[in-house]
């Protein structure tokens, strides 16, 4: 049996949990692909999972990451559509038994995609989560039509940044909140409208900005009580989604009134949203928004650096070479 | 000025606040037809407006009742698709000025339909709010599909009884919830599967039945804990429609990691659902379920006896020769 370096989650807590080990290296079912990882990139799920948010889920040790930019080393016998030596990029299965803070990893072919050509492995890392729930979000669920008006809460978070990109590549007019520091970068990513997060009400902005008619589509990545107050901001028939499940009750009263339609997302992983998404990006319409590239040795900076929140863009882990 | 009769609202709060008066009788303006009205129906939203539920909205002294089944007495000159003795059959836009327990009412021509040829009056009153909704809910907004299973909440009530003909109509296997009294009604109206509103659980009964994987679709008339509680029984990818607007915080955990979609109605009149219906009504797919059949002047008890709760169907009210 061959072995492999991963950073394993020991224990719930903090970032102290993460240990450096020699792990099996799994071998490739017929379906599958084994793809040595060149970068990863951290996302909220990751920090949610380590400090126990999931821990109904996730057994320990588990080693945690959901984004994969790599190589393909060897491939099962049944495979069709990669050979050695694919660049490819993809998100592991959310809760699986293995992630991507590690050397190498399995996955079944049907959840894996060329990667873009004109990206570098850094570059792609920061894609298959973020810019698939983006995708899932507003193309998939929200159905967001050309020449409508979305609200995309956090413009400068992970899954934001690319939202608004992906809105304007389908020709819509793209609200956003964010802080003050980052409305330069959600102006260049294509936000035609951005809101100050702290100093202005984003109810209050957009009622008087659209004269009460409010936006068509609202796309929560904030959770809180976001989805109460942006109900007041969506037009008849408007819909809105989200992708933070929260515990605590919320208020839906403006709903009925409106004949709005709420759409919940846990992004599943395909090829095919990878394949549009890569179309999109080789024309230049979505590019990554990176906030800082550091090794995966230094996974607990990393992960302290997205909980803390105020990040613009994605926080990418270098693998290649980072794990001895 | 021609005056008529009316059981106006004269304030919020019991029975007692309705009175028998003379008001002025409107004229049609160039879109719109005078209807004589020959009776009507008594709706949820009937009790809650007369108690004071939508204070905000109505205006007092009003009018209340949101179905007519009557005859057209005159017509605007613009007026294309009815004539002086067409028979109709509509839901008068709710919190409007003018309801329908009165001896006339006008209305835009495009909120009426021709009353379906099999029905009296008293049977066609039945149907425009409570059929309409349930047309809404399943047809417009739910999007329910041949082959796919529906669980309609209280079966035996207004909305429901509409419902389950519908789903069936429309080739979906249906559960329903209903007292016991009411089993052998709802089982008659096409229900597959009936649950004891009472004596069972029906998130256990249908978890079990479909072996875990739940519903494709719920259809909320009841409130409450509803939503929350439905979530449970609803497979990945399924919808929830729930017509009762509730101020109450709910609990949405379940919805995110199944990818659930939330629809909330408040249904708008437009005559092409009544179109629809008829056609139902006339294949004899869609039948009135009467629980009792009242004088306009009675409209005390007969808010009583659907406010209590575990009526069968709807409660009609005869207008024409009523109001003397």
């Amino acid at each position: 049996m061959q072995l492999m370096k991963a950073l394993v989650l020991t224990r719930f807590g903090d970032v102290d949990g993460f240990e450096l080990q020699e792990v099996p290296k799994q071998e490739p079912k017929p379906h599958q692909v084994l793809v040595q990882i060149h970068a990863t990139s951290v996302n909220a799920v990751d920090y949610q999972t380590r400090r126990g948010d999931y821990k109904h889920l996730v057994k320990l040790p588990a080693i945690l990451g959901v984004d994969i930019s790599g190589v393909v080393e060897a491939v099962g016998e049944s495979v069709k559509q990669f050979k050695v030596g694919d660049a490819v990029y993809y998100s592991p299965q959310l809760f699986g038994d293995f992630g991507s803070y590690a050397e190498y990893h399995v996955a079944d072919e049907q959840i894996v995609a060329k990667k873009p050509t004109n990206l570098s492995h850094t570059e792609a890392a920061c894609f298959p989560l973020a810019a698939g729930t983006a995708w899932d979000c507003l193309v998939t669920r929200g159905q967001l039509q050309v020449g409508e008006s979305v609200l995309i809460h956090a413009g400068a978070g992970g899954v934001g940044s690319f939202a608004i990109q992906l809105a304007k590549a389908m020709g819509a007019y793209v609200f956003t909140t964010c802080r003050a520091l980052n409305h330069n970068l959600v102006k260049k990513l294509g936000a035609d409208y951005v809101i100050d997060y702290i100093g202005e009400d984003y109810v209050e902005v957009i009622q008087r900005f659209t004269n009460g008619k409010g936006v068509d589509l609202v796309l929560d990545t904030v959770g809180g009580d976001t989805i109460g107050r942006s109900l007041n901001v969506i037009r008849p028939y408007g819909r809105l989604v989200s992708i933070v499940d929260i515990a605590t009750p919320q208020s839906l009263l403006e709903a009925w009134g409106k004949n709005l339609t709420v759409h919940f997302v846990f992004t599943p992983q395909y090829r095919a949203k990878l394949d549009a998404l890569k179309y999109l990006i080789e024309r230049n319409q979505l590019r990554p928004v990176i906030d800082s590239v550091m090794p995966l040795n230094q996974v607990a900076q990393a992960h302290q650096r997205l909980e803390q929140g105020g990040t613009a863009g994605k926080v990418v882990l270098q693998v290649l070479g980072c794990l001895s």
